[in-house]
């Protein structure tokens, strides 16, 4: 069964499906072998088919429920009330009493929540394989890594047990999973959702992303979604209309890294892949510029390496010190050496983000948007276990700078690995653009792949 | 001679003056003894008679140069090409090679250099007295401190060496020696001033600031100068239109902290004063609402007290660490200190400045502006001496917080003490109310005070 949203919403229309008969498919496949890792826990199924008939009985009201009967999973790091929230920790666990309400609003919309996803523990990682939860099995091939911290969120959305998925996304936990599982993700800019009811990884930039199949599902849940909440310290003090955008006039001008920029960490077969995208991309009549890189990839060091490591301290920093023997080692380690790391260096990192910032702007004024490869290469389990943190930092190189640049990103499918893992492409551009990504996403999407 | 610009202008205007009569007369002022410990460096008599002659030959020009014929001064954090720049400490000296786009603005709007300023070493105090320069002379009574860290700026106003003299001001260097002084301080929001060509203090939130004798000035002389600056990493991306304001329309609802939040450090005189101000405000038909200071006043242990000390150790502690001999003790002491707060303990403070921000957006929807003391009591040399940090911190409790929570700020005389120590008042507002700001500090100071 097709749960997309555009899918379920036609069906829902003509009367082919309920939602009590799309909730009732998903609650039997949450035991399947293909779910397997991907959910920390599940809503009560006399719960979810309560909501489900109830919204059977709306059908009329469709047209002012824009999320009418899509079946969603919330990442565990996001509060769901009366639901635990573990951010895969399960010494970390409470009972959520609110709801986020970006959550909050999907529901409301007429969404159906099913349950919370697995994730990188504290959504510290880019690989899927850092939870006490084991390893949301990457739906093309088990040896390979899912992707995170969003891994659960991803493979819902991939194995067809959700319509969407609420991720979040700091480093790149909104993107990586979709190239990973072959799905797209969309990252709002910082301030677009609010961050009230998740646990912050670096509450400056942090935030709630979406995961979909298709590029123009993810901008339209979107839509719905997106506004000021005025109790979000984060959240902008007056809405600018992101959600509501003509569409864009071309020509684009789009730009790339430059070659000698690029990495594809040794994977001549990615690499050939990314060629294939820009040569879709021209053969679109979107021409792609090659550009310097380095405004961008100067901020990544700050993400896992530097500073901004600190803000997750300032998260779970205590709860670590209180439970000595709780966290995923490699976590625990990340989050706690950020100790190092001076008042004076958040600072620095701050003055490095302003400064890349500006340095920036004359970029955006000429290019519409960035393209990239959403991760350089592609990781099996094996690699991450022999080099979690190299293999981490590689996953982010394309991803890290996003966040605190302010852009939003839209990642989506690109080809297929011969190992048969996805592989995809990311365009980013600043906050304002994101009807823009979308159109582009979904133009890439509709042409057919180089041969 | 009074050189305060509306004077100097309708002098010029009207033939009874010419640049070069009051170039003449401030460089033969310099040396005087009210000039004591106001100057670091004066420019080079020979070059502002030439600048002024060349001015007096351009009086046609006066309504395209709006700054025509003014005399200014410069605080010694701000660069003037040519001159040094010694942020008030001799080792740390170093000659500019470009003008601050503030100054060389000024100076391409006629205005005429005269000299640069003492200051609180590397702008780490609020009391004028941290400078090996010696201690600009407090022109109302010598045994007082002229606030800081801007001090010889103020003084250079009080004693009419300056037609409007640039400070700085990070957390409330801008407003003290206008109170200690009796003159007008006008701290712009930050971004309003360009930051370039500065020793930063606080580069989050510095902000170039105003000495004038009249509010009114202060205000004509921020218009002229407050622009977007592409090159300065925290002007923002698009300038609001700060610097050009219609009228604010009545009535003004103004708020004051609540009396039991008050703070004038067992001072009954000073307390009285402000009493008398809120009773003249009264007397105008402009009621004030007594309200909870706590989410102004939550933001002042951060400045020199906590991690904002750090930004000073980006800013200047490689130079201490290279110079074990160099700076005022204390300054040192406070600079070097901030090393025991953690990357950790910078994001926490950020968090609070956001929370608070948001803490005050209805505050701000309710009230046009706060006025505050803009010290709470007045300190003589020897208070100070004493018990240095206290002193210090306590002429911080009415200004500290304005520049975090990005607010702009007007500080003006308010009454005098029995000992003749001038006494002021500070309004305060978000960006955009300036204008607002200046009618009020005009509108008040027109009034007679209290019998």
């Amino acid at each position: 069964m097709d749960i997309s949203p555009r899918h379920l919403r036609a069906d829902y229309r003509r009367g082919a499906l309920k939602p009590s008969d799309v909730a009732a498919h998903v609650l039997s496949r949450l035991a399947d072998a293909d779910q397997s890792g991907v959910w920390i826990s599940t809503a009560e199924p006399e719960s979810v088919m309560a909501t489900a008939r109830a919204l059977d009985a709306r059908l009329g009201e469709m047209d002012r429920l824009p999320l009418y009967g899509l079946v969603f999973s919330v990442k565990d790091c996001i509060d769901v009330a009366g639901e635990q929230t573990t951010s895969a920790c399960p010494e970390f666990a409470y009972v959520a009493k609110e709801t986020s309400p970006v959550v909050a609003d999907a529901i409301a919309a007429g969404a159906i929540y099913v349950g919370k996803t697995n994730m990188d523990q504290f959504a510290t990682g880019l690989v899927g394989v850092r939870s006490p939860y084991g390893v949301a099995r990457n739906p093309h091939n088990p040896d390979y890594i899912p992707g995170g911290s969003s891994s659960g969120a991803a493979v819902s959305v991939a194995t067809g047990t959700s319509s969407f998925a609420f991720g979040t996304d700091t480093g790149g936990s909104g993107r990586v999973p979709a190239s990973y599982c072959g799905v797209t993700g969309f990252k709002p800019s910082p301030g677009a959702f609010s961050q009230r009811g998740m646990v912050y990884a670096c509450r400056s930039f942090d935030t709630i992303s979406l995961y979909t199949r298709e590029p123009g599902d993810g901008y339209n849940v979107y839509r719905v979604l997106a506004r000021r909440d005025p109790a979000d310290s984060f959240s902008p003090a007056e809405f600018p209309g992101w959600a509501e955008q003509t569409p864009p006039s071309r020509p684009f001008k789009l730009a790339t890294p430059r070659s000698d920029q690029l990495k594809f960490f040794g994977n001549a077969e990615t690499e050939k892949l990314f060629g294939d995208a820009l040569r879709r991309l021209r053969r679109l009549d979107l021409p792609v510029d090659p550009v310097d890189f380095s405004p961008f990839s100067s901020i990544n060091d700050l993400m896992f390496f530097g500073p901004f490591l600190a803000e997750r301290d300032v998260s779970v920093g205590a709860f670590l010190d209180a439970h000595p023997d709780a966290g995923v080692k490699i976590v625990r380690d990340l989050v706690l050496g950020s100790r190092k790391f001076s008042a004076a260096d958040a600072y620095r990192a701050f003055y490095a983000v302003k400064d890349a910032q500006r340095g920036l702007r004359d970029f955006w004024t000429v290019h519409d948007a960035l393209v990239v490869p959403t991760v350089g290469t592609v990781l099996s389990i094996a690699d991450v276990t022999r080099d979690p943190l190299t293999a981490n930092f590689n996953n982010g190189y394309y991803t890290n700078y996003a966040n605190p640049l302010g852009l939003a990103a839209i990642a989506v499918p690109n080809g297929i690995t011969a190992a048969d893992v996805p592989y995809g492409v990311t365009f980013l551009a600043p906050a304002g653009r994101e009807r823009l990504l979308a159109d582009l996403a979904c133009t890439f999407m509709e042409a057919a792949p180089e041969p």
